[in-house]
Formats: C-alpha cells, sequence, structure tokens
C-alpha cells in the first residue's frame, strides 16, 4: 500500500531532509523517517521526498510517499509514526495514496517562506531558530524588486553549485512580503518580515539567494533596478548578495493535482 | 555599580534559574549568567533574580540585579552578555540601578503565563516546547473557575513541597484565560488557550498548580464550584488536579516601584 505523509519538522537538529550514506550518517529527515518505520514494520521502507530541505531548514508541510506492507491495513500509521518519531518531526496526516502517486514527480507548485528578523542587538531566543537576523531592511525596496522576479525566469543565477539540473528555467507564480504581528512580549521592536514565495519548482538554494537578492535591495546595497542584468547573467558569481541562512526558511506547502474520488 | 538586567530566556536545556551546588552543577541560568560576567570581568559577580524559575520553564522578562566593577563604566554590558551567552538566554536590558536596588525583594508583582495546546493528536514541533499538550477543554468552565481563585488567599494548597516558606497568604490581581490565533500553516486545530496571572508573588510551582487545576475544571474532573473548599484545606494533597508541566510556563514581567528620575 502507498502512503501520502504529511510531514512538519523544525530541522534545527537535522543533516537536512536527504539520507547521506557515509560511514557515521548525521541525523536527516528522511533517516528519522525510515528508522521510525523500520521500528513499525520490521522491513527497510524507502521514503520519497516532495525535495530536499538543506541542513537546518523547517518544514510546515513536507510531502512523501512510502510503500509499507499491505497487511497492515487499518492501521493508524499518523498515531504509531509519531508514537516512535523524535518530537521535532511530526506527521500531520498519513493517508493511502494511488498505486503511481509520486511526492516528487507529481508535484505541481510550491511554497516557502522565508523570515527576516530586523533588530540585530536583541532577537528573542524563541525566535532564533526561525529566523534570520540581517538587521532592519526598507520594505518599499523589497517590494519594488519583487516585479523582477515574477514569471517564468531561467533562475541559473540564483542556484548554488552542487547539482546537475540541466533545465534552471522556473516560473516563481508568486511572491509576497508581509509584517508579521509584533512579538507581544517584547518592548516595541521593527517588525518581523515574512516573504511567502510559490513556484512551479526551485533550484538549489534559490529561496534562499532570492531572500538575500531582497535583503540587499532592502538594506539599499543593492538596487532592484538591477535584478534583470543579474538574472541575465546566469551566474551566481555575478550576483553580488549573500545566500541567506537556512534557518529562516520552511517549506510551507506541496500542491498535487486534484485526484478524482474513487 | 549596581545592574539591573531584563533577561529572556528559552528555559528548555536549563535545570531551572537557580545555580545548584553539586560536584557536577547542571546548566542554570543563573549559572550561565555568572559564568559570562565572569568571562567579561574575571570576578566571580553574583547575580540575584527576582525568584526561581524551575526547570524547563521559559522567561520574557526576568528581572535580576548584580554588581559589577565601577572601572567599566560606559562600557556596553548588553552587548557583551549577549555577546558571551549561549543564545537561548537574551538580555533584553542592562541599565545601572540604585545601590540598594533588589530584584527578589523590591519585586512588587509577577506576571506568568501558561500555554495549553489542545489536540492531542498533533502538537506542531515548533510549539512543543512551549506548550502542555492536555487535549480538549472547555473555556467557559474554566473562566468560571477564575473568580475563585482571585484575591487574597492562603494559597498553601497550590504549593508543592520543598520550600519553607512561613507565609503562604499570596493576592491573585489578575488573571486571564484568553484563545490566541490560530498557527496559519496548519490545518484547522481548536485554538491555543494562554492563562495569564498577575500576583504578589507566587509560591513554589503554584502556577502551574493553577494552570494543572485550571485544566481539570475544563476537562469536567472537577467543579469550579469545589475550589473554595479545595483551596480551604491548605493541602496540597487535598487538590486531586495535577501539576501542569513546566514546558508550558513563562515568566512575563516582573514590576518595581517607580523610581524617582535622578
Amino acid at each position: 500500500m502507498r502512503l501520502r505523509l504529511l510531514v512538519s519538522y523544525v530541522g534545527t537538529a537535522y543533516s537536512g531532509w536527504q539520507i547521506q550514506e557515509k560511514p557515521k550518517p548525521p541525523p536527516t529527515i528522511q533517516g528519522a523517517l525510515e528508522a521510525a518505520l523500520f521500528r513499525l514494520t520490521g522491513q527497510l521502507v524507502r521514503v520519497h521526498g516532495s525535495g530536499r530541505t538543506d541542513s537546518g531548514v523547517h518544514a510546515h508541510g513536507q510531502v512523501a510517499h512510502c510503500d509499507v506492507p499491505d497487511a497492515r491495513e487499518g492501521f493508524d500509521w499518523r498515531h504509531s509514526l509519531n508514537a516512535v518519531l523524535p518530537h521535532d518531526i511530526r506527521v500531520l496526516e498519513a493517508s493511502p495514496a494511488a498505486a503511481d502517486f509520486h511526492a516528487r514527480k507529481d508535484a505541481l507548485r510550491k511554497t516557502y517562506a522565508y523570515q527576516f528578523w530586523q533588530d540585530r542587538r536583541f532577537l528573542p531566543p524563541q525566535l532564533r531558530p526561525f529566523v534570520w537576523n540581517c538587521g532592519p531592511l526598507d520594505l518599499d525596496l523589497m517590494r519594488k524588486a519583487i516585479p523582477y522576479l515574477l514569471g517564468t525566469h531561467d533562475f541559473a543565477g540564483l542556484r548554488n553549485a552542487g547539482t546537475d539540473v540541466e533545465n534552471t528555467e522556473r516560473t516563481l507564480l508568486d511572491a509576497r512580503l508581509e509584517q508579521l504581528p509584533p512579538c507581544e512580549f517584547y518592548p516595541p521592536h521593527a517588525p518581523m518580515l515574512r516573504l511567502a514565495v510559490t513556484a512551479d519548482g526551485f533550484l538549489k538554494q534559490m529561496v534562499r539567494n532570492m531572500a538575500g537578492l531582497l535583503a540587499a535591495c532592502g538594506q539599499g546595497k543593492m538596487e532592484p533596478e538591477q535584478i534583470p542584468a543579474q538574472l541575465a547573467a546566469l551566474d551566481r558569481r555575478a550576483v553580488p548578495s549573500v545566500t541567506a541562512p537556512p534557518e529562516g526558511l520552511a517549506l510551507v506547502r506541496v500542491e498535487y493535482p486534484a485526484t478524482d474520488p474513487d
């Protein structure tokens, strides 16, 4: 039976989603899920995610699939997995899927969120694992930059090295930047900013490079008008902004084609 | 020079506020602050908190005082302390105080918050260190219980063993229970509840016992009308509800008499 999993995790303690084949494999989300499935089934059940998340990156709604023994029909996979998983990884849903459902190949759209904190002098300790403390940002300048990124582009310039993906064209369907409500417990501070981006797919570290690019605009280090030329260079080295750190990033949602009711 | 510190911490990794004199002392907030001050001054600087917080309890605004070498006048204590403290402890303010300011003896009022999560099947991993996952609660029943606790009472029945405080009378000045906005990233769930209580002082684990008592009312295990008789018994064993776990609790604010401007 094929299972579709909806998974939420705090990525701080993990070396990303994907299992690393090393003599001493570091902790990974996929590894933790496969270890939990081994405890429940006594078998190696391979877990296929919608995509990798980097070391330290979080997810509110990562999607994965795996094939579990049929004999377990009626078994409460969600409850059982949560009972044996570490507490920083939680299964929100575990439902039977079509035999050919594929978490990565079938994904239509993904949405990521990136959080910016604007006070270098104080970062609430509760928020530290979830934000980039990059100092003050000019929201208007950042918002001016967004239209240059929307739509279909070759995003090779916002891809970090280390993948052999051939087609680097992606369509950025939506990008929004909003101020979050203040943390009620702390003295008045500059609001936290959250970027939410939706695309038909993302290249390696593309969201973190986009966040770095927008922050550079918001810090006045770059003009939004420079973005088209930098994208057109198709080279990460042509883009002077930094790759934003992983802790600010979370995979929010993966969307699939609607399935016909049985 | 006497310093007044306003300190925020995530208590998860600490055995509470107070230093424990043991051969292998466990990590504590006070210990971390004194270690940071030792790094900055080369001296043992004793840190006096407004009160202890238990193992695993958090603070948004703990207040403490300490005496630092006069020669450091003009030194940026806040910045310097944050540079050497672990990231789960942050100094919000470090300001010169009157020579006789005493964080514990001068405190007029304290406010604590306690957070209840109502879905046993799913707890967002980000929230786990900060809530008690106690299942569904009836907010109206809990709110009915609050008037029985407000005002001046002998709260010996809500005190856990292990202190030799003689006067167990305290005045509960305010107690509010509110629903927090939903976690935007997750499917519809029962709202999180937050209890905020203000008193002239609290006995050992009094807030956690109060949270347990209110939860028992909200779960229908106890009638709010039973509270006065149980308080009057002046014995923790007479109160059937549990001591709520520490992770839901945070010290929000400590209030002091207004000081005259110099």
